[in-house]
C-alpha cells in the first residue's frame, strides 16, 4: 500500500490529472469513479489505483476487472488517494486507460452504426470541458459515429471532460484534426452533407434530410463558427426561436439537430 | 464612490450573493455583467453598481438605463467591485433586480405565447444551478409559456443560475410550488396533458402530440422523478437511445422535449 504522497508513482498521477502534456506523451487518460471503473473495457484498462476503503468495499468487483484486464490493483491510503483525486469527494477509484487509436479520415467517413450512414460533430475551437463531454455522451445516445476536434479545442482528456462523457469517451470515435480545411474537403468528396447552425441559416434545421451521410458544424461558445470554417458548409441551417433568446449553449444547440438526425433515421 | 470593502453597503451585496435567505427577504435577486445589464427591464430594476473602470467606459449606457430605471448608480472602487462579484474576472456591473411576481397556478395554466396553448417544464428536485438556468434559457427559445419548480429545486436565484439563464430570467414566467401534486391535480383538470420521460416509457418521445397544452416532468439528475410526481403523469414517454448510454443530462433531456414541441407547434 502507498501511504506517502511523495512517492514517484503519486506524483506522475497528480501529474497526469493536472498537465495535458504529460497525457499525451504517455497516450493515457484518468478516469475516476465507480461507473467510469464499471464501464472501463478492459483492453484498454492500463492501471488500477484505488483507496484503502474502495478496496474492503468493493473487492468482487476489483477483482474480476483485474483478471479481465491482466493488471495488479495499487492500494493507496484514503488520504493518498485523495491527493490523487481530481474530485472534491473522490469514489475512491481511478483507472489510466490507454487512448484508442484515432481513426483516420477515411475510417471516419466509413463509419456505420447500426447499418446507418455516418453521423459526424465536427467541433470548431470549442473551449468548454463539460459541453465536449456532453457532446460525447448525449452524441453516443443519438447515434453519432464520430466526433471531429480542431486542434484548438479544448482537450478531449480533461479530467473534466472525461467526467462529463459518463463513459462515452470509451466508445465514440474521436479524431483530434489539425488540417480541419483539407478534412472537410475530403468529407465533401466522400459524399457527406455538411450543415452549420448559422445566423446566415434560411432553411429551418427540421427542414432538412439527415438520412443520409451527414456532418454538423458547432462553433465555440462565445464566437461561434470560424469564417473558415462555416464556409466549407453546404447548407446553413437555422434552429428557430422564440422570445428574445439570441443563442443557445453549444452542447444544446448540438443536442437538437443530433436528435432530430436520429428521428429521421429511425422513422427512415 | 465606495472606497473601503466594510462598507455596510457593500456587505449586504456581499451577502445577497451567498444568501439565499437574504434575497428572499428582500425579494430581490443580483445580476452580473454587460449582457445582463443590456438587457435588465428598467421596472425590474432596482439598484445599479458599476465599477470605476466599467463607468468610465460605459457611461452612455449608465445613463440611459439610470434615466429609464430613474435610479442613481453607484461607483464602486475596482477592488472593492471584485469583493462583491460573484465571477473570477468582474465586467464591472451589478444589478439589485425586484423579483417579478409569481404567476398563480391558474395563470400558468392560461399562458398563451404567440396565441399557442400552454407548454410547461415542471421541475422536480433539481440541484444544478447550471441545468436550471439552461432549461429556462433553452425554454424561452422553444416556445416554453411557463416554469414550476417543486420546493426542493436549487435556487432559482443563485448567482450561477441566473448566469446561465443568459437573461431569460427576467422573462420566463417561473413559479415555485409548494405543494406539487395538487398543483399537477389542478393542471390536469385545466385539460393539460402531462408526460413524463421514464425508464417505463413505452411510447417514443416524438409520436405524441404536444400540439395541445402540455406539461413535461424533469427529475432529479442523479435519482431521476420522486414517484410521487412520476405517478402524475398522464404518459409515460421515453427518448430512444443508440449505444450504451443509460441516461440523458436532465437539460439536454429537457431540450430534446421542448424542441419536440416547439417543432410540432411550428409545423401545425
Amino acid at each position: 500500500m502507498i501511504t506517502s504522497t511523495a512517492n514517484p508513482r503519486i506524483k506522475r498521477l497528480a501529474g497526469l490529472q493536472k498537465k495535458r502534456r504529460m497525457r499525451e506523451e504517455e497516450q493515457v487518460f484518468l478516469t475516476e469513479g465507480l461507473r467510469m471503473f464499471r464501464e472501463a473495457p478492459p483492453e484498454m484498462l492500463r492501471e488500477l489505483y484505488v483507496s484503502e476503503s474502495f478496496a474492503k468495499k468493493e473487492k468482487e468487483l476489483i477483482c474480476r476487472k483485474e483478471q479481465e484486464a491482466r493488471i495488479q490493483a495499487e492500494i493507496l491510503a484514503d488520504h493518498v488517494f485523495s491527493h490523487v483525486s481530481d474530485t472534491k469527494t473522490p469514489q475512491g477509484v481511478l483507472c489510466v486507460m490507454a487512448r484508442r487509436k484515432e481513426p483516420s479520415a477515411e475510417e471516419m467517413f466509413d463509419l456505420q452504426t447500426g447499418g446507418k450512414p455516418p453521423l459526424l460533430m465536427v467541433l470548431d475551437n470549442l473551449q468548454d470541458p463539460g459541453n465536449l463531454g456532453t457532446i460525447l455522451r448525449t452524441g453516443e445516445g443519438a447515434g453519432v459515429t464520430g466526433v471531429v476536434m480542431s486542434s484548438d479545442c479544448v482537450d478531449l482528456y480533461n479530467p473534466k471532460t472525461v467526467r462529463s462523457t459518463m463513459g462515452s469517451v470509451y466508445r465514440v470515435p474521436c479524431r483530434r484534426e489539425d488540417d480541419m480545411e483539407r478534412f472537410l474537403h475530403k468529407m465533401k468528396e466522400a459524399g457527406i452533407r455538411i450543415y452549420a447552425a448559422h445566423l446566415k441559416g434560411t432553411a429551418d434545421y427540421d427542414e432538412e434530410d439527415y438520412t443520409g451521410g451527414s456532418a454538423f458544424l458547432i462553433g465555440n461558445e462565445g464566437n461561434g463558427l470560424k469564417e473558415e470554417t462555416a464556409r466549407m458548409a453546404d447548407t446553413y441551417i437555422r434552429i428557430p426561436m422564440e422570445g428574445e433568446v439570441e443563442s443557445l449553449n453549444a452542447a444544446i444547440a448540438a443536442t437538437i439537430l443530433m436528435f432530430e438526425a436520429g428521428r429521421q433515421r429511425r422513422r427512415k
